[in-house]
């Protein structure tokens, strides 16, 4: 089972902090682009996995959306979402994306944002996804990037000569990462680029969009100390579809 | 015009003492990697770009393709290419990649080995290659890893706690990188993994492989210098194929 990090006391109360929890989509940076990548959702029976506290899934509605079965492994988080809606076309369910078991055929959409990443073994859930999606729906996600989470200290650095570099090292070692993100010890599981392509192509996906999300010039006369980001992409927005 | 620089004479004395234009095919330890996403040779008429000394083409010829056209932009690997073969199924041609202009619908396999991270404006080179192709065919590539073209100073180095590192930065900082490799000032092009997939799908390509290269461990068994490799992947493989 992924360990479910969200309902430690300490990472629930920095995670409920953070602009993407208390502002919603909008409190996060590459919303914008991964609202690019979605198709109309009018009419669309959605899919979203690890749907923290419904955003999403609120918006999906919002947008004309049939349905949203929303997952996520966090009973806090879950109930906090229940609390923001009582929309009966919005269900939140409890469960691991390790174990993920859904109708076939039953969506139009599957969205994640940011969740992967915690999942040791997409070789099972990409499947079950593809399964669930009808015959040429789209699959939105974003995770983060392997480059942020491939380090062994992952924290820029200043090299001997005076510039600040991302340390970049195992990209190639993939598996679990301990990191210290809001709560000590918090696991991650790194794969490269290769492999997240490799599991969509060998689930019977095909790649439409890739994207090495960065902070666009714009966002960074706002928030001139997101630049650094620019030198290792946060997160990877990827779009396809099941065919 | 690309800079050749394979004609200035001290990168082509360098270039000629590398393992990979001595030995050929298996003095290029990403090889065996690129040959698993061939199809078999037999009777395909074959596309070459960036041919250097020709080793793939008459490989691909004693594996039985009927034809092999292959451009470079250097006179002088187009000269020592031809010394090694008389066969009149191999045409070698020289060619600048950024002004790429081959016959339509004329080929049913398009190969590349490290040439497109020196090429500017793949945004003309990738169409003019899937017209060239039949319905269906592959185009196989290799390019410098995106991760090795990135840093301002390209090298590992030693991070304050000790740990040897790739100190990268300017990763979604796409475009001229000068490097002092086998001769001074360099010019690479530096895109991110998700700007060559955008231009491959842009072309009218579906991705089929993507693959981030390092040595594996029977390799590093021979060559243990070779481990650092596994840090920071040097070559990036893809397969698509024209749909």
């Amino acid at each position: 089972m992924t360990r479910n990090i969200y309902d430690q006391e300490d990472f629930f109360a920095g995670y409920s902090r953070l602009p993407r929890s208390v502002q919603g989509l909008d409190g996060a940076a590459e919303w914008p682009a991964m609202r690019a990548l979605l198709p109309a959702m009018t009419g669309r029976r959605v899919l979203d996995l690890g749907c923290g506290f419904g955003w999403f899934a609120r918006w999906a509605r919002r947008e004309g959306a049939a349905s949203v079965l929303a997952i996520d492994v966090s009973a806090k988080m879950l109930a906090r979402a229940a609390e923001m809606t009582n929309d009966p076309a919005i269900t939140y369910a409890r469960g691991d994306l390790e174990m993920l078991d859904v109708p076939a055929a039953a969506f139009d959409l599957a969205y994640s944002s940011l969740a992967f990443h915690y999942v040791a073994n997409l070789e099972h859930t990409f499947p079950v996804i593809r399964r669930a999606l009808t015959p040429g729906a789209p699959f939105v996600f974003s995770v983060e990037h392997p480059l942020y989470t491939a380090p062994s200290a992952p924290g820029f650095v200043t090299a001997v000569d005076g510039r600040r570099v991302w340390p970049l090292d195992r990209y190639l070692d993939e598996g679990e990462r301990k990191t210290d993100w809001l709560a000590t010890g918090v696991i991650k599981r790194h794969r490269t680029i290769g492999t997240y392509v490799r599991l969509l192509l060998g689930a019977g996906f095909t790649l439409t969009h890739l994207e090495e999300w960065g902070p666009t010039d714009a966002q960074i006369a706002q928030h001139p100390e997101w630049a650094v980001e620019r030198d290792r992409p946060p997160f990877m927005l990827v779009a396809a579809r099941s065919s």
